[in-house]
């Protein structure tokens, strides 16, 4: 039997993943489970979009331009434009999803054994891609107590090497929530400058920034035009993310040259998520305000539950819809099996991403769990009393 | 300004997409250009399959499984069971396209500088595809003489290094037209065997076999049940080339898995493609004889003029609907060009894709160039009648 390759091997399979077994095994046994794991939003698709990708005259389903419709990236230079992003539809090109687009990124921008620099914990899949294009991440701490704010910019200057070709983040953050603030996204961007390395950001949960405050992008940055990779998608901004409609913007021509191939060879994006996604730019502003309302409101009742948790602590987050909570535990990947195999209260239980999976050594997230906001106020109370319930009898309690 | 990265410098721009600013200034000029390069078929896509889609009720665009829809993998394994290759739901990872199962099948199967075997000329991106996955594409000449029929099996074996680690086909073959047959297939598989080889064969053509040839799969090649890697795709069958779903079948468990970590990681296909999928496995079969019938009679009216055209020689292609032709020229890449810049009959020209691409060695393919009968017979026919009328005045013909 042929042997598979050592990256086929080396690939993670995600801590979330392997509860999922776990998970459909409670459900089996008529366990209610809430999901505070997931980053699936309930919030219903502008109707508007689906409806317009619905009327759309189609007789054959044929390819796109390779770079996305020219009409969708038109209009969605527009998008930008109205959020102070001055771009053109000369510097998108339309991927399967963000996460094609940071597959371009990281095989377009890093030699085997080239590092990216990003604050730990980091959503999981930037791993994944990495490993897949043979490049290493090399992680800063960020910690819990200050809500996972941006580490001192030594920290990451300490850490560069000769191998070192970008630095990386996702603001609002997930895992953490954290949204990064312009002074934050200067000093990234000198150090970026100074050591001419490209300065990757996921800005995927733009929309999402709560208590008024406004979202900085890295496209904005003086002076760092041939330096910053933007990665985009329509999945979290219209509750869409099976459309998988993202994209990759900069200004660095050469780099969206060879983009440009990659984007060839694989041919072009989905067809239906376009013409969807086209037409989603012009959903009302009124959608927003709403979706953001209720996940102000979702977060506030988050935060304040666990926080009333004896043991527990979570930072109030800032923008997306995740933040990390600690808790009193041994280990959170034994104690998220716990909860679903051996754990209920009245019926239901409570599902959560371990942070295991979210740092570059397991250790350091030992004591975490991600959880997610996407869930209505009841559901999300309820999960809170599980998980209440659940810290008072877990074998593996610490304190 | 940071560098790219040697592979996105080293990724090659296809011939095709060289030529299309000449055939857009062409077009510019007015001059009506007959498509004979490309692989987007005219044909419509079923109209009931657009329907259900649009009939589909949908209030939440969320990400589907990362294997694709479970209902739409099974009924999936009902098509394949009905074309008589026994798999079921669980040998099936939905892609996003042909493009993506080739990417995991590369990356789960070849380590950096490992060796996959192909009868060439073939289709151009998988050499990006090996290219993205470090691996190396090692070529075996078929010839036009006998149609591009399989190269003595001994060719193939001599080719085999420490290195090697696949062979692979494309059958019904893009770009040459062959159609393999269950010896050739048989030889092909009992070579893998002894080598412990995987074998991949792109089968996206299955529908398109001419004078009542039946298509052979590599999924039913006995005891090569962990060495065989089907890719296929709706893009052909169903004249959906943008709808983005493709799978990666394989009976080898651990390959599969390493493809579904893949799979995880960029998170899912995409979802209005997959209820579109889906429903258009229920398409009457009369569809598919309507569409053979149509390309069969555009195969023989193509065929028949480009071997009455003096000096060229195009053999009678068995499945798919591409055809390599022969042509009295010092430079398929300066022909297609010179076409396209600087001639017309009668405001009239026409567009080929060079044959140097589909070749490991551009030289190979100098006085070859690969056309489609994708457009309607009226317009081959004009098609045919540009280019004898361009071979007569082209100052580098050759004989």
């Amino acid at each position: 039997m042929p042997q598979i390759s050592k990256k086929g091997k080396s690939l993670p399979a995600s801590a979330i993943r392997k509860l999922v077994p776990y998970a459909d095994a409670a459900k089996e046994r008529g366990i209610k489970v809430h999901h505070l794991n997931i980053g699936q939003p309930d919030i219903l698709t502008p109707k508007g979009a689906i409806e317009a990708m619905k009327n759309a005259n189609m007789s054959i389903v044929e390819y796109t331009n390779s770079a996305g419709n020219l009409s969708y990236r038109k209009k969605l230079a527009g998008y930008y434009q109205k959020h102070h992003i001055d771009i053109t539809e000369h510097d998108i090109i339309v991927t399967n999803g963000g996460s094609e687009a940071l597959q371009f990124a990281f095989s377009a921008c890093l030699n085997p054994g080239e590092e990216v620099i990003i604050p730990e914990p980091y959503y999981t899949n930037y791993n994944s891609f990495a490993i897949q294009s043979d490049a290493v991440i090399k992680t800063i701490p960020s910690y819990i107590e200050d809500g996972f704010a941006l580490p001192p910019i030594e920290e990451f200057e300490k850490a560069i090497t000769p191998k070192t070709r970008a630095i990386m983040v996702c603001n609002p953050n997930n895992p953490t929530g954290y949204l990064y603030s312009q002074e934050e996204l200067n000093v990234l961007g000198q150090l970026a400058k100074k050591y001419d390395l490209y300065l990757f950001a996921d800005e995927v949960y733009r929309e999402f920034c709560y208590d008024g405050a406004e979202h900085n992008s890295v496209m904005n940055l003086k002076g760092l035009e041939q330096n910053v990779v933007l990665v985009d998608s329509v999945s979290k901004r219209y509750s869409a993310c099976g459309a998988r409609v993202g994209c990759i913007i900069s200004k660095n021509k050469e780099l969206m040259d060879a983009a440009m191939r990659m984007a060839q060879a694989r041919l072009c994006p989905p067809f239906f998520g376009q013409i969807f996604s086209e037409a989603a730019i012009d959903t009302p502003d009124s959608y927003f305000t709403d979706v953001l309302a209720e996940y102000d409101k979702r977060r506030h009742v988050l935060v304040e539950a666990i926080n009333a948790i004896p043991g527990c602590f979570c930072p109030m987050p800032k923008g997306a819809f995740y933040t990390m909570i600690q808790m009193p535990i041994d280990d959170s990947d034994k104690f998220c099996q716990w909860l679903l195999e051996d754990f209920n209260l009245n019926g239901e239980t409570v599902m959560l991403a371990p942070a295991t999976g979210f740092y570059s050594e397991p250790e350091k997230g030992r004591t975490q769990a991600r959880i997610t906001y996407c869930l209505k106020i009841e559901d999300i109370k309820a999960a809170a009393k599980c998980l209440e319930a659940a810290l008072k009898v877990y074998p593996g309690r610490t304190k």
